[in-house]
């Protein structure tokens, strides 16, 4: 199954294992939080070190590709008439690091400990990216070229719901025409249950205003006459779903398909806890639609969430107030064959429905929507990814989902309209996001060669 | 019915309007907010200024009297021996004048337009003391003593809710004892309809807090298999009430009476239009139990209202978070004859019972309650209270309930047993506690004919 060049390129990448490390290092220096203005120029700075890095790793394209927010940094080598062409795609913007005195050691000065190393963005998601730079690096040092041509996109916005990105898409559609999609922001199932995610859910977002009196009342004088919009906006929530926790919105389901039995079995089979789960979140249990396998719910049901309520009075002890407005925030996970539209228009439509008398309702329905991502797992590209993955974990992977929502992903779907391969190595525990975020140097490394397979196992598959 | 002198004392009072307007005006220009810590010393100055009145009165005792937050006012003509005894309450301090620009007058420079006078505290309630001390003074300086002993008690804390008030009253129990107690700080039910308040809703107070997991999750990753607790929060809320708005805890109106054929044929009669009522305040129609008539669910029917509630994200867009908890400040307005206790176990045992799964549930029951106060329509002192008013206002008064709570009557009720007469001339639209406060002269001046005659009434009905 080994290329018979590939033994040369694993011992070349094994060999540069402490260059890659101090590579990564230097990247994480730059801080390059898109979230806060005054990073702007690290942002920057960021892409062009990757262009820089992508330019000494031979790539005969890199450039800094500018959009209407972050730029992007891209490489790309042709040179490969009459095979195919990948894009690979990563981010190289990264979370602030608050609170920052949770760090054990400075988020921006990245610390090898216990075979793992710490810092910002070491995995969410330069190092990742590394992980692609360095294997094309290897193919292009110890063979001269690659066995496949390869577009490279590190977006600059990520981290901030990549607002410019589905412009840019659009925009360099012929620059960046390829025949698949290999993204490298995703984490595997657990520490040695390598994984490859084919599919993600999407996201709609509402906001419900209950209108009451004019301004705030005196609960004594008005108590009892007039509708109270934190108990409405109460009322409201409370009949989105039965008592089994599901959604009893007309048409919410529309569209979902049910779980395979063969796709419920390799549920079944995973590795999860749900006792153990619950204590690790904190909760007495985990709670959710009661008929169905956790990790079903997680990544193959439709959610209907409530992100923030607020209303009335919030400071320490009592204020005697009906509350003149109640404010819900809300959004759902969606999964692969849902109309984002129509559940936006379903939710709206009933919340109007069961609105009790003597309040107004607003619900404010949000552009911007991210449908849900399936990747067919039938694919030459995710056989010929799962292959590279056994190479370089040693195991074959398991197809899992995903409950969150990428972006890009979606875009690359959208815009143009290409078969993805999500293809990450982080693992569930890296806090990303969060302090102390950290890469296992067995995960990176792992991740290394396994890209180093990846481009060839892609050429034979995509032939 | 008019005592023999009753013309000399009303020919005085009248030669002396602007006087009392005067006088109004120098005690509304001191501003005792007894909400803002900064304005402590004005508390006490507002004190002091009312002791210097009811000595020009003639009051023969007259003096600030300590309690462990701001000072009372007080004066007492013990020169009666044989006659009853009464205390007549009200208070000094005053809410702020916050916000600030929408007085049409400084509100601490109190201005007379079309027949009414504007300032903070004008009715609210220096208006009300002043116009005891202008009776007590019209008898004294007309005849040269009262024809019932007088002791006069102004609080300073009234606007926070008298937190020092209870304790006073219990250590100066014996230099307050009385035969009863006369309260104006309340208002009429409409201009030209005199009327006497007999009975006031009480105060219990809980906060609900919903804890979910440790910390706020994604709600990408986590959705479907965490109980939010923001959806825990709204559904126990929702089983408060039924769909006919009446709370469904068990217990919850035990012990409140219903209304006689009598009071229920009264409140029918008193002019009050549904439609019109939700116009003012801004909502599409009034709400509550729809059973029965809106004044008997303002004043005789026992609520529970939600005063905020929070949880999650509250800025701009969304934030895709399941939150770590949720938060809901509830108070129940109580009617007599319920039990406060038994009504805040009652409630905080029906939420844990309601409370789903994967939560847990906090109910922090609050102390310091206030009972509900109904004074009895047949004791001689509201009899003689009636007949001071048809007199002063030309017009026998109704029986009115308010909705409201006055800490104050609660306590006189509670540590002296005493019987209380609420007799107030305010107007339901003298935006007390809002900007623009102010006094109909037709009502300052018809109140402090009222209570010219009061007096003389309260002799003979207590003798």
């Amino acid at each position: 199954m080994l290329a018979p060049h590939a033994d040369a390129l694993i011992e070349h990448v094994r060999a540069n294992r402490d260059r890659y490390l101090g590579e990564l290092k230097t990247w994480v220096a730059i801080p390059s939080i898109s979230a806060q203005p005054d990073h702007r120029a690290d942002v920057r700075r960021s892409a062009e070190h990757a262009v820089e890095r992508m330019r000494a790793a031979g790539l005969t394209e890199a450039l800094v590709l500018e959009t209407d927010g972050n730029p992007v940094a891209y490489g790309a080598w042709l040179g490969a008439p009459g095979a195919p062409t990948i894009l690979i795609y990563g981010h190289h913007d990264v979370q602030p690091d608050d609170p920052k005195e949770l760090w054990t050691s400075p988020p921006w000065d990245a610390q090898v400990r216990d075979g793992k190393i710490y810092g910002r963005g070491v995995v969410d998601d330069k190092g990742q990216c590394l992980m692609h730079v360095a294997a094309l690096e290897a193919h292009l040092r110890v063979n001269g070229k690659l066995p496949i041509n390869v577009k490279v996109v590190f977006e600059g916005e990520e981290e901030i719901g990549s607002p410019s990105f589905e412009a840019f898409l659009a925009r360099e559609k012929e620059r960046l025409a390829c025949d698949v999609v290999v993204v490298s922001d995703t984490a595997v199932f657990a520490e040695d249950v390598p994984s490859l995610t084919t599919s993600l859910r999407g996201l709609v977002r509402w906001e419900i205003t209950v209108h009451g009196p004019t301004s705030d009342l005196h609960s004594g004088y008005y108590g009892g006459v007039v509708k109270n919009p934190l108990e409405a906006l109460a009322q409201i929530l409370a009949s989105l779903k039965d008592a089994h926790g599901r959604v009893v919105v007309p048409g919410f389901y529309d569209g979902v398909r049910e779980l395979s039995p063969r796709e419920r079995a390799e549920i079944a089979a995973l590795p999860f806890d749900p006792a153990k789960e619950a204590h690790a979140l904190g909760v007495p249990e985990l709670a959710g639609e009661n008929a169905r396998l956790p990790l079903e719910r997680m990544w193959f049901r439709p959610t209907l969430e409530i992100n923030g309520m607020y209303g009335g009075y919030q400071g320490q002890g009592t204020k005697t107030i009906i509350p003149s407005f109640a404010k819900a925030k809300l959004t759902s996970r969606l999964v692969p064959h849902q109309d984002p539209d129509a559940v936006k228009r379903a939710v709206a439509t009933y919340v109007q429905r069961v609105a009790p008398k003597g309040v107004r309702v607003d619900v404010e329905v949000f552009e911007g929507d991210a449908p849900a991502v399936e990747t067919s797992r039938d694919h030459p590209a995710v056989a010929a990814a799962a292959r590279a993955m056994e190479l370089g974990f040693g195991k074959p992977p398991v197809f899992i989902g995903t409950g969150g929502t990428i972006g890009p992903v979606s875009s690359f779907d959208r815009v143009l309209h290409l078969p993805q391969v999500l293809i990450g190595v982080g693992l569930p525990d890296d806090a990303i996001h969060a302090p102390n975020e950290k890469f296992d140097l067995h995960q990176f490394f792992g991740g290394i060669e396994t890209m180093t397979y990846l481009y060839d196992e892609l050429a034979s598959a995509l032939k």
